[in-house]
């Protein structure tokens, strides 16, 4: 029983107005006429809509509850049923559903059909015109007059249909007994919510037989994003990122772990000095944090033991990358080390197996809906996280046929090789790659004990794309100096200090290190990883914007 | 058992150079100098330190253990023991513990005490010159001679003492067989710990005895704040603050909120335009959000029903109080309303209740150790939290003999008095003042349906202080013209609209209601809460600066 009206031809049309890339008040105020007369459109339909009729014997039964009824007036003690809940145990249960109109079927002047969907879940509703059921053919055309994606009320009987339905997640039916409009959307939506939720495969199918359906920009979605968001898939995606923020939290507090919140508004022009977003703070020069890092340390010498933050990153970097974002959610942790690196490589291990697990076995339904419209293979892994020298990883390239600089670092073509081959050979789409050159690493990295032309550092992979970085720190101010000196910072004086880094890197450095004399840090290391980047890989997506809320390129600020 | 030398005489006079509100790079100079002479001294001192004596048979029981050791050298698979875990059951057992050097005290050639700690745990360890123990007088001299906060791993057996322990935390002692240090704290720290954790009665006392104690100053303290934050108050206050969060997270995501990130990057210069951080974004305007109030309303336009944000919130206001930050913690939710407000209100009772129960419940230790060194009382609060209109706030101070005026806001000082007169009357210092008068809370609020002059909002208050807002927002783009209209927005036309707001505010606008023609809101109401303010206000401490790690005001940026 699939249903659906045809897309709404105007939609594409009206939203492709407004690129977010190039807005300005002209756009906008031509957009704005556009809209205005759409509008005016839409209220001459309106005004010829049907409303609850006089003569209606059943006319208490259905029509527009005005915006005062909503305001707070009254605490029926009625309880809606959340449409998730609707299975075939509820069959003959009368219930009371709130929802969005997504599509409206009328079959006959005496039958409509009303899907009402909420989050990921849809429920078909039937509308009967008969006495008993005291549903008037008015009530049917009431029905069928709401527009797409308005706010509806429906009490009825919960009902098992005889055919399997296709068309929605639940697979009960209501037989409406009433329906209330809460509050009624326009007919000319920017986008339309069936179009924006096709798979790439119903379109080949479409286009196979001929028939031309309407495709969502990515731009068009962004720019209408609240719209956008109701999407079956989005409301998967963003369930998923919640949990995935979730487990890394609670895996992360039972380990000890403590939650710490450090400031994004930081002094001077941070240590790079590029893809820095600069601003005043009350007359100082002020930046924000392209990561927790110097923070999370000073915790740790502050006597945290282990620490971790969930919080915005900023990267004024102009990356028109499907993998960069401008503004993203930092997962960073950061804890002391008794012995050795691997210490911090377990509890990744321990954590992104846990993630991978609770996602595979708790968010079943958010993956089916993703994978609904955008087909992915689950993510390999090993319950043990396989470990991978850098040399080992260049070797396994070379014998691949590509040949790395061996004391380089890996570009983002070669990552996708080794990915490929370590898929091959190991069985896994997650490692970790370890012991990488000094060279390629911040001066305050470890070196390894053995070869200090190698780093206890590493990152690890998913997919082919690096996702996490992290390193044990150096925590003597001896080993601080010598490093800041290979590397072309003259670290002789605490002077030539104030002159080579910034006031902050300065300040940071004493506070963690004290004025080349230690303060007292304990051996520390920490990883950092990008939320929206977890998403991505773990569900195979495309491109990180699909992944994060209200995206930041170097192109987009809005909404 | 009372230990610890003389507080460290040169702290405060190092210390009271780097004072944040004047930062500069000449300040850092002069500061730079003194500290390298004094960096000077403590490696002469350093190199005056005995270290393992070749002729002690003993020898490879003591010692700095170099650097290339803690370079991930090995994996020995020894256990390290949390001195949290050292009890009575631990006794006869041989641990390995490794912890900053509190404090540490000769007592003759043959015996000394060295008190580790770790995290807010600290305990006494042990050493007798002993053929038995493997522990030579060489071996006693070295720990002696290690400074205080220095990093370090002692073996050894639990004992019980004979008498109760006073300046330990844990009552048991550890019989030293191995002691290594791994960093050495400099003998000139900017802040001796045992100033930083003394409470006004020890200060009080010392007085009275005729004793001169040193006081560490709020701003000192924050200067140093990677040593500031290993006092147990401290250490305390922001675990605390991490289960503040959590429950926060815990309790919503039962309620079915999802998690969520909005963006902190925003176009334009804000709605109010005023106390906003602006910057340059890829050469568009921008600025940082105040409040994630627009972005959780397009999510629930987007379809997410409840959701809510653990996030930071800029604002660049000149406020130099003890309740205002120029960067917080923000913990936001936004709700679909079936009916009524109250459902928003249902959430915060249950919610802080759940949280104010957790802490009490489940963090005796940390509110016993903020307990003594900022002494306060348990926070009185009702099993179902009270709620008062503003109508009857406003009554009960008038009879007390302050006059509000009834259409107006309440000023800090007229929140104080009534947090009293609650607290006496109903013996609760958390309460619900709701039905605030329309006229001072946002246009975008929604006004009450049978008083238009009152609206469908409320504060919460924590000892006579506010920290939440909430409300009802409109959810019809009808009634937010009339609403723009009477706030003296012109909003009879689009375009009118684009030159009143902001485009930001526009694009939102359009994102949640459409061009005065709706996409379908449910309607929907929530709050917003400071994380570093409930901490303050549940601890009854005296200024938001101890319940932010690294704090932003108006004169503070760094560390």
């Amino acid at each position: 029983m699939s249903s659906g009206p045809p897309p709404d031809a105007s939609a594409e049309d009206l939203a492709g107005d407004l690129s977010a890339a190039t807005i300005s008040k002209k756009q906008l105020k031509k957009d704005a006429r556009k809209a205005e007369k759409a509008e005016k459109a839409a209220q001459r339909q309106q005004q010829q809509q049907p409303q609850a009729d006089a003569d209606d014997p059943f006319a208490a039964n259905y029509g527009d509850v005005p915006v005062e009824e909503i305001q707070s007036k009254t605490i029926s003690g009625r309880v809606w049923t959340e449409i998730a809940d609707l299975d075939d145990a509820a069959a003959g249960r009368s219930v009371i559903i709130r929802g969005a109109a997504q599509a409206i079927r009328p079959v006959s002047k005496k039958m409509a059909f009303v899907v009402l969907r909420q989050s990921m879940c849809t429920v078909q509703c039937v509308l009967v015109a008969s006495v008993d059921a005291g549903v008037s053919t008015q009530m049917v055309r009431f029905a069928t007059s709401l527009s797409k994606e308005s706010i509806v009320d429906i009490e009825g009987v919960v009902s098992l249909p005889k055919e399997p339905l296709k068309a929605t997640t639940q697979q009960v039916e209501i037989q409406v007994r009433k329906i209330y409009c809460i509050n009624r959307a326009t007919p000319t939506l920017p986008i339309n919510l069936e179009d924006a939720s096709r798979s790439e495969a119903e379109f080949e199918k479409a286009e196979q037989a001929g028939e031309k359906l309407v495709r969502v920009g990515q731009d068009t979605r962004l720019n209408y994003r609240a719209i956008d968001l109701r999407t079956p898939s989005n409301q998967a995606i963003f369930r998923i990122q919640c949990q995935v923020e979730n487990k890394f939290r609670e895996f992360l507090l039972s380990k000890n772990f403590v939650g710490i919140h450090s400031p994004k508004l930081i002094a001077g022009s941070s240590e790079g000095g590029a893809a820095v977003f600069k601003l005043q703070y009350n007359g100082q020069p002020a930046c924000l944090a392209q990561s927790p890092q110097l923070y999370k340390q000073m915790a740790i010498c502050g006597g945290f033991e282990r620490v971790f933050e969930v919080g915005p990153v900023f990267r004024a970097e102009n990356s028109n990358t499907h993998r960069h974002l401008c503004e993203f959610v930092g997962l960073d942790a950061e804890m002391e080390i008794k012995e050795h690196y691997f210490e911090v490589c377990d509890i990744i291990d321990g954590l992104f197996v846990a993630i991978f697990k609770h996602l595979n076995e708790n968010c079943k339904k958010e993956l089916e809906t993703i994978n609904k419209q955008y087909p992915f293979e689950p993510l390999k892994y090993l319950e043990k996280t396989l470990k991978l020298t850098y040399e080992e990883g260049i070797q396994m390239l070379k014998e691949a046929g590509t040949e790395i600089e061996p004391m380089g670092d890996l570009n983002t073509e070669a990552e996708k090789k080794l990915g490929r081959l370590v898929k091959e050979k190991y069985g896994t789409e997650f490692f970790i790659l370890y012991r990488y050159p000094l060279a390629v690493r911040p001066f305050y990295t470890m070196p390894c004990y053995d070869n200090p032309a190698y780093s206890n550092s590493f990152d690890v992979f998913i997919r082919g794309e690096e996702i996490i970085s992290g390193a044990q720190r150096i925590h003597t101010p001896e080993l601080l100096t010598k490093r800041a000196t290979e590397c072309g910072i003259d670290a002789s004086t605490i002077a030539s200090y104030i002159e080579s880094f910034s006031i902050l890197l300065h300040l940071i450095l004493i506070s963690i290190y004290g004025h080349h004399c230690s303060y007292g840090a304990p051996p520390h290391g920490g990883f950092g990883v990008g939320l929206e980047r977890v998403v991505m890989l773990f569900c195979a997506l495309n491109n990180i914007r699909k992944t994060s809320l209200f995206p930041r390129d170097p192109q987009r600020l809005v909404p």
